[in-house]
């Protein structure tokens, strides 16, 4: 028997094969901050083996492939025709820019068991690589893992992951209002099987799946594009902020407070965004300096205007609740909003969340690696690729799991301070 | 996802698609039988609906397809070149008429919910029609049922089989003196999974997967083709008997005694299949009228000479004991004989066997319909395609389980009696 999830050839095949909110964010980036050097990196969180699993030769051949795509007048065609957030959502010098794009280079080193991995250009060229260089590591460890296995073996992993779906779809039928989204490109098992699994689910709950954040399968299956925006964004322009900000300092001038730095940072994105996409894709991501920074600071209008926020660390409950009383402390009708919940789901989650704020608030659902690569790996797999460093100058992200903040230390003080976080609330972290 | 399991055409493609022991068993009757009128009858035991699954039209498209077939060069090649079980095994004369052969015609009737299907014509041509009928009947029931599931249900069924395929493999891994055989063809899933079994357990046992009995599957992958011989060849001789002596008794002839006769008809096959084939296929399948009556009247040389017996009904540890007293009573060493069990086996039955008779005498597994069947459908599928009548007269099978016993009436009760069973004998059935 022929395996249909067999590779043919590379694991990127096209630069649609990329999260929906890289061109949302790409354009946004296009217009607005082009130019500013950032630099992506590889952070391996769990420690997972990659270079005794990983063959560096072929790693490389796949990031090389990635940089030889071009986008076809098809691709651009789809993107040119995009209209479920607002007519011609992208520009016509944006889609230009697209077809001339070629990725930049990578940096690619083995150190002990791991690779260092890093990508150094300008952000509105080097945001890409974020998706394609995930979805290649993890699709190619996943494969070295196939290779430890019988043929038999290799099958039965299929077998568990199509067994698993149809649990998962039984479950979710008998909740007809509970809506959701795959969210699984960069963690997904393979490309094949994240194929599989849009498209089936696509068709075994059409008025609960609501679409892919793959751009790619969107356009194969004929589904809504999801997604809005990431934490890259308010990071990089934080880092812009406080560069510019400390320069004023340095040449004697009298400068802002850290915290209004911060703020001004995040709402100069979010004004930015609402400028360029209207109310569309209003969803604001909330945790980037923490949710409660986001909630004390954020101006009104974005508690009246935009359509909601996204949930993306920390406990769902509490934000929920947190994101309820920000409603009502401007007597906004909170059902009328909606949260899309997008950390670390699965059915059960989804399921509990759903009953908790039905009738409160709208919920739907971001779904992400418990959808793509459930097939009976148990191993801990988290790797992330994240903006380092914006101009020179480490990036910060807190998230709601302040615990996890990444970057260098100094700086991560700074943001904490400036985003009102003493180091009491600072322990507060996933159970 | 293109399912690799779907069928291409037809379910029969070529006439090798069947038991090895139809060939043994056709060499035998092209010998020692040719023109006898035989009617095989379908049996729908477990009373399926038949008739509202599987369309008519295309029952008939499958069953005049086989018709249709014609052995290849290369077929009859295969089949010249085995050599397992002794040199040139199939004569050039039979292999001539197999070349030339065309199946004969069928009678279908559709009657309430089910389907009354025979097939009537020389014995030495007809009897191939039971594998190719049962095979194409259960396919196409299992197909009508996967019709009514989703494809990701579809899917999910084949994920079943493959799970419980590579847990079933994992536990004999566990025992490297059992050793087993696939016997499955009759009651498959499907082709294309028999298929699949036979390849992957070939694969991932190679030391205790002895071979399948399905020549195609055999001829395919460079494995033994295994079996003997069946029920119909005792009966039909029996039958033979009995008409013979009756006209003995009916021109005033004195004729022998019915215990007689049917002890005759069965050595004579016996004698016959040894003359035949030799030590090679020297397994004789001993329940066509009850061990019992087996054990008690086969000649000595056969505990001495043939290489064992098959299970085929009834209790295989009580059979097995029973068995070790036969071959006692001649003072025969036990630990070279065989017992082949093939009564609706699983996993868990072999492994008991096998750690019962281990030490005792060699056992080895001929693996049904729990090895190409078992993707998760629980219903009772129990058909068979059966000799009914031989020149007129009904045939009877009594087999170790005498509640089972099918014919006329009165010609079973003269059958029981004439192998020695009481009606207190006839109740013992499987629990």
């Amino acid at each position: 028997m022929r395996n249909p999830f067999r590779r043919d050839g590379r694991i990127i095949q096209s630069l649609l094969d990329t999260d929906f909110y890289k061109f949302t964010m790409g354009q946004f980036i296009f217009r607005y901050y082009r130019g500013v050097n950032v630099t992506f990196r590889l952070i391996n969180r769990s420690g997972v083996p990659l270079a005794r699993m990983i063959n560096e030769k072929e790693l490389r051949a796949e990031l090389d492939h990635v940089r030889t795509l071009r986008f076809t007048n098809s691709e651009l065609h789809y993107l040119r025709g995009t209209n479920e957030y607002g007519e011609r959502m992208f520009s016509e010098d944006y889609l230009e820019f697209l077809k001339n794009m070629e990725l930049p280079e990578y940096k690619l080193e083995r150190v002990g068991d791991t690779y260092e991995l890093e990508f150094n250009s300008p952000w509105e060229t080097v945001t890409y690589w974020e998706i394609y260089a995930l979805a290649i590591i993890k699709q190619l460890y996943r494969e070295a893992q196939l290779r430890q296995m019988s043929l038999l073996e290799q099958d039965a992993v299929y077998a568990t992951g199509i067994t698993r779906l149809l649990n998962k779809i039984k479950i979710l039928r008998q909740y007809p209002g509970l809506t959701f989204s795959d969210f699984g490109t960069r963690r997904r098992f393979s490309f094949a099987w994240q194929d599989y699994v849009v498209e089936t689910t696509a068709r075994e709950l059409p008025k609960q799946f609501r679409g892919t954040s793959n751009v790619y399968l969107a356009m194969k299956h004929g589904l809504l594009p999801m997604g809005t925006n990431a934490h890259e964004v308010p990071m990089v322009a934080a880092a812009l902020a406080f560069t510019a900000n400390d320069e004023i300092i340095a040449r004697g001038g009298a400068g802002l407070f850290d915290t209004d730095v911060l703020v001004g940072a995040q709402n100069e994105v979010l004004d930015r965004w609402y400028e360029l996409y209207g109310e569309g894709l209003s969803i604001a991501l909330t945790d980037t300096f923490g949710s409660d920074f986001f909630f004390r600071t954020a101006p009104e209008y974005m508690a009246r205007y935009w359509k909601g926020t996204r949930q993306d660390s920390g406990d769902p409950i509490k934000y929920g609740l947190k994101a309820l009383d920000w409603y009502k402390e401007y007597g906004v009708d909170t059902r009328e909003k909606l949260i899309v919940f997008s950390d670390q789901l699965n059915v059960e989650l989804m399921v509990r969340l759903y009953h908790i704020f039905i009738n409160r608030i709208n919920t739907t659902y971001g779904w992400g690696t418990d959808l793509t690569d459930d097939l009976g790996f148990s191993d801990p797999f988290s790797i992330v690729v994240k903006v380092a460093e914006v101009n020179g100058r480490s990036a910060v992200k807190l998230s709601d799991n302040l615990a996890k903040a990444m970057s260098d230390p100094a700086e991560i003080e700074r943001y904490k301070a400036a985003a009102g976080y003493t180091s009491t609330l600072a322990v507060e972290c996933k159970s």
